[in-house]
């Protein structure tokens, strides 16, 4: 085989292997999806927003270090003058509970709870223990 | 430059150009995320649950087909008795009122709709004219 056809076949053999693989890297076939939602003072909205406009790094670190990705919240009217919080997120990881724990038990997250829980209130109909409600996914479509 | 030392640059430059493209089609760079909710009676539930755990696969393929993505939707219960659905979906494409057009226009869809409108109300915070009130995004990790 000569240098000018060995070329594009050793370049064809890293397209395959970089497309398996390295770019797809962050996006691992098996996602566990979640929606859950919480009660917001209309008065608690405007330091919600800037607080999560800047959220600290290390409580994303956190999160992301837990396996949790893609997490979007969404503020929402739901009567006037009565407003939720919609969060929903992916987790990526092997063992959901050991994440959590580890979430959970990071101080710098402790510290940002102790500047954001208060600014949110507990749905009358979520679970003991829990702060947010979780919801029951009904459709998903990939 | 020998075959030896050629060869593992070549692939590295396959590699890169994997990683970059082909492997990540699916998931371009670009993506518009929504949040939006609506009320649903408790009569009507098991009858939504029902329907959206076998969606018609012409109402998927027009979704797709407008560049709607990794679309899920969750039931909350809001207070005792009182239910929301909640929909999170990312939108790929170029030109979301053209999108949003054609989605509108598909005829499936339509039917669908016919069957499934009915099972949701609008929520009273809702703008004139849609349905489904559209939330706020107020947080994004990636």
């Amino acid at each position: 085989m000569t240098n000018v056809t060995r070329f594009p076949l050793l370049v064809l053999v890293g397209l395959m292997l970089g497309s398996l693989g390295l770019g797809c890297a962050e996006r691992p076939a098996k996602v566990q999806r979640f929606g859950q939602v919480i009660g917001i003072k209309k008065e608690n909205i405007a330091e919600y927003k800037r607080m999560h406009a800047a959220c600290w790094p290390g409580v994303l670190k956190n999160l992301k270090d837990c396996h949790f990705r893609n997490y979007s919240t969404w503020l929402v009217e739901i009567k006037p003058d009565e407003y939720c919080l919609f969060s929903y997120y992916e987790y990526t990881g092997d063992d959901l509970d050991k994440d959590l724990a580890k979430m959970k038990a990071d101080p710098v997250r402790q510290e940002w709870l102790k500047l954001s829980d208060p600014l949110k209130y507990k749905l009358p109909t979520a679970k003991d223990g829990e702060m947010w409600y979780k919801g029951e996914q009904v459709f998903y479509m990939p």
